[in-house]
């Protein structure tokens, strides 16, 4: 219990402002873009721009798309093309949202019921291939072949690291490697694609783009160990989500592989128990409790600070410049969310 | 009952003969796209080729990459680039089927368990999501724009045919404008990307291409009426395919549009009773009772063989060969599965 005290009461300032320069920074094109979003989910088919309204003009953050404007600002792009390409990588980031709600029956996202308890399972699947295609679209409109492939590659991953999320479940033996493979397919890759992109649209140099796909990369994998510490840390309030869910779904992070590695016996057999077998009531609570004698949401923060470091260094191409640090100020503000 | 037993016996031969001609002219090129697709199925992440191979290496006629292959040839297209975009055709088609598994909760197809059932709805929509990604990775390895929007746009129609037809499920009282705009989408959309690209691939007039989409959207449209009237008749051994599946899922099809507009009052209470509220044993023969008193299944085909000559009349602008008789006989193929 300790942990999730520790972690509260420190969620909206820091967070809000290390991220702030950035969203000051894109504020224009963000505009643009959401304009873009709105008119271009719309369907004659009403459910469809219900269902996205339902999650998209809900709000949210709109990291990927901000990292894409970012990224093209930095590389000195100043057209509109990062724009309607910013809205491709939110329909991406959408549209897996929606499949996710499938995947993982969560109750709760962002607040909201999700589309998928509000609609069902049907209604989600179709919807987020509606937006999926909605995006190659626009893609196709922008016209270039070098974004096509690089998103499309990013898509194709992000469905591997799903199903292999999906295929270890329920497998307390997962290694750290496969985790980190894991997240750095599902959640990494929109993130290094969304700000390659922004370095594409600028013509730069493979260099470049290549440092800003890294940049996105490190920052996404920092980003999701995050979260999946705060999966057993943070109040539902905050997160806008209910604590345990990875627990329940038997779906084996970082905070669980450290705890699992350094249990006793008995500890490993609990962890196999309610990862492998069934749960009974109490068991998150004790989990928490194991998670914190082992320091096991500590060291998740820290290696999520080491990818966060990595993502800096990344910038290191690129001159100084108040997108740059607004851009540093973006992985602060993933890693922030932990404190 | 009578209607069943009108249409058994009749299957087997007369498809494949008119099939056969297609199928012998585009022999050579169907094999090559069946070995894009075994490769491009592969996944380091194992049961993604594993279930993409329970429906795509499960065989099938492949008729969608057999119409691309064949459109390309009547074009005069002599290279290889028809073999892998015939490949792009059949996964989108198969992240449909996928995908349709988590919408219909159908228990067979093609005779086998569905992926569904065997791995879940969650590796259904992930393992859909990464063949439709691959599809676009392998489009734009192809590298035309052109075929890039036909086929993006024919995935988000698709789309919006499935999301109205979830819409429906339940209204006795849709109407036959609203259920031809489904089919229209959900089907025929594919197969008139799929003929289109047959065109494109071979640098021929807009004329051409727009005259190939149009055989293919007729076409499917055909398929498509024909299918909805197998699933109040053929044998399920037949047709791989449990009978009264769209009867039982209250989904309203022209055949219970046709048997409702010509019903008196109670024949409408009782599809009004059984389409939105609830069924009980022997429901379903006395649908098949309604539905051959007002010969809903033959207007349903009749009106299939209508699309088909429309069909046909699209390739007037072809001069005749081979290639364009072996095209008609698909026509052929698709309508002659009802007798």
């Amino acid at each position: 219990m300790s942990v999730s005290v520790q972690l509260e009461n420190k969620t909206s300032e820091p967070v809000k402002a290390s991220l702030q320069p950035l969203m000051d920074i894109v504020r224009q094109d963000l505009d643009s873009t959401n304009q873009i979003i709105l008119d271009r989910m719309h369907s004659e088919v009403e459910l469809i721009p219900t269902l996205a309204r339902h999650l998209i003009a809900a709000g949210g953050k709109r990291l990927r798309p901000v990292l894409t404007l970012g990224s093209a600002k930095l590389c000195g792009y100043d057209g509109d093309r990062a724009q309607k390409l910013a809205a491709c990588v939110e329909f991406i980031h959408t549209a897996t949202l929606l499949h996710d709600d499938v995947v993982d029956e969560s109750d709760l996202r962002r607040g909201n019921e999700t589309a998928n308890v509000l609609w069902g399972n049907q209604a989600s699947v179709l919807v987020g291939d509606f937006l999926f295609s909605r995006s190659f679209q626009l893609m196709v409109e922008d016209g270039s072949l070098e974004v096509l492939r690089i998103l499309s590659t990013a898509s194709a991953v992000i469905a591997e690291g799903e199903v292999q999320q999906l295929m270890n479940v329920g497998d307390v033996n997962v290694t750290e490697e496969n985790y980190l493979q894991v997240i750095a397919s599902k959640t990494a890759a929109l993130f290094a694609a969304a700000c390659e992109v922004g370095a594409v649209v600028a013509d730069r140099s493979p260099e470049e783009a290549a440092a800003l796909r890294n940049y996105g990369n490190d920052l996404g994998i920092a980003f999701q160990l995050i979260d999946d510490a705060l999966d057993y840390s943070a109040e539902q309030a905050a997160l806008g989500k209910t604590i345990g869910d990875d627990f329940r779904e038997g779906k084996v992070t970082l905070p669980i592989l450290l705890a699992y590695q350094r249990g006793d016996a008995d500890e490993r057999a609990f962890w196999t128990r309610v990862i492998e077998a069934e749960q009974q009531d109490g068991d998150l609570d004790h989990a928490m409790t194991l998670l914190a004698r082992h320091n096991a949401l500590g060291d998740t923060f820290a290696r999520a600070r080491d990818y966060g470091n990595s993502a800096k260094k990344s910038l290191d191409i690129f001159p100084d410049s108040p997108v740059k640090a607004a851009l540093i100020g973006a992985i602060d503000f993933a890693i922030e969310r932990a404190y």
